[in-house]
């Protein structure tokens, strides 16, 4: 396996199985987390800036298997971050109002306001993946969510906001491990649902869902990151080191005092 | 002048200085008073099995200059339809939280759900009329709105809904008559408004933003519909007849009793 892109090339077919989820980049643990430290901090100075300007959004799409870390990569990765400028959406299982609209509704109520942080904690790219899986529309419904995806996507970027999309990439193996250690933990025992055994049942289609997914809305403007994610300090570090570079690029500023202000006088 | 179609030629750029907004279609008031009538009946019976089934919805997107008529439409044309199955959204000027999203964001909220008849009373549309007319946001903003436009009607068609767009095209002559009518009725004057005159004032450069809007979104998915509207009688027929044409296509019923309920015995 040569080295493997944490953007997979567009327009090309994805195999998952060529992206090792165990790799560490040559980083060591310690390093690598001195180095985290580092992109938090730097991270809490473009939120600010980023809502002082109020010109942009960032959205951070986090989608995986169970237990691929998506609640714990926003608790780190955003952990230095005032969390009032962040929106943070979980999507469920839609419920009978959702489903009576088309599938970006309720999506697109969750997108960020410009100045803000949006995470999507799982997202609509879930109606290409558990639903395709379980055929829970017709073929010729999801397979046009793919367009209707990227157009959605578009109108985001187009409209001023950052969208950055990551598949935390767990092999079978990992996933095992941290269902049992869920499993034997009380601490940790309440995360397990016996609805991931089912899921896991489907691993390869799921990943056969996710390379379709991948390769399909992998766009120039709003492209997917296949992160390494078995080893959750390197997961941690990739994921906090894309967003800020991506956030240095929109060379953010603290808006211009007003002018006179200098003149000012507070009265006693 | 030839035969005017109510769906100008797709891909083909429109002239509106070559639709006569005071035709009549050969119809005489009277005669299509009546006809106006059973269209209606016949939307109310339409509609009820649109909302039983519960597969379908209806967008119906009113646009047009000051007094041409989109609040007369509303109440002539559903006049006979059930409230309960309508969603009308009228869109002033955006709020600052509206404004801090994309232009589709407040929009997509108010979509209709399956069921149910959606109207707009102004629409995304004024975001390529009124925004570009006064400039509020840079020309390589507004250009993009016509695609995105496109891509999200095309969305919300791929989901079952029908859209179907009306511009009202009345004269400058006949908007002064109507606005003299407004100032000079005392029950009438609260409608007259001092903003109307400005928006006047730039009638052709509105025109002009039409025509282009009318061209650029006009898919065999979502048609605009060109209503002549200086006779209120011949714009209700119109949009009535339409709609209703529009509805028999999707060959609605009531849906199927569940197997097992001609023996149901109700219990005293």
């Amino acid at each position: 396996m040569g080295a493997q892109p944490l953007i997979p090339p567009i327009g090309k077919h994805v195999k998952l199985n060529e992206y090792d989820p165990g790799i560490n980049g040559g980083n060591n643990k310690d390093a690598a987390t001195q180095e985290l430290k580092q992109y938090q901090t730097r991270l809490a100075d473009l939120q600010e800036m980023l809502y002082a300007q109020g010109k942009h959004a960032l959205l951070v799409v986090l989608q995986g298997m169970d237990t691929s870390g998506k609640d714990g990569t926003i608790k780190s990765v955003f952990e230095s971050v005032n969390p009032i400028g962040m929106n943070i959406a979980a999507f469920k299982a839609p419920t009978s109002t959702e489903l009576s609209h088309d599938f970006l509704w309720r999506i697109h109520q969750q997108v960020p306001a410009k100045g803000y942080i949006g995470i999507f904690n799982r997202s609509h790219y879930e109606d290409v993946l558990v639903v395709r899986v379980n055929s829970l529309v017709p073929q010729e419904i999801w397979e046009k969510r793919y367009q209707q995806i990227n157009d959605f996507e578009r109108l985001l970027v187009e409209s001023g906001t950052v969208v950055l999309k990551f598949f935390l990439h767990i092999s079978k193996e990992e996933q095992k491990e941290r269902l049992l250690a869920r499993l034997n933990d009380p601490q940790k025992r309440w995360k397990f649902s016996m609805g991931d055994l089912p899921v896991r049942d489907r691993w390869d289609d799921y990943m056969r869902a996710y390379e379709d997914a991948l390769e399909r809305c992998n766009t120039d403007y709003a492209p997917w990151h296949i992160v390494p994610a078995n080893r959750k300090w390197y997961r941690n570090l990739v994921i906090t080191r894309t967003i800020v570079d991506a956030l240095e690029k929109l060379k953010l500023r603290f808006p211009e005092a007003a002018a006179g202000l200098e003149n000012v006088v507070i009265p006693d």
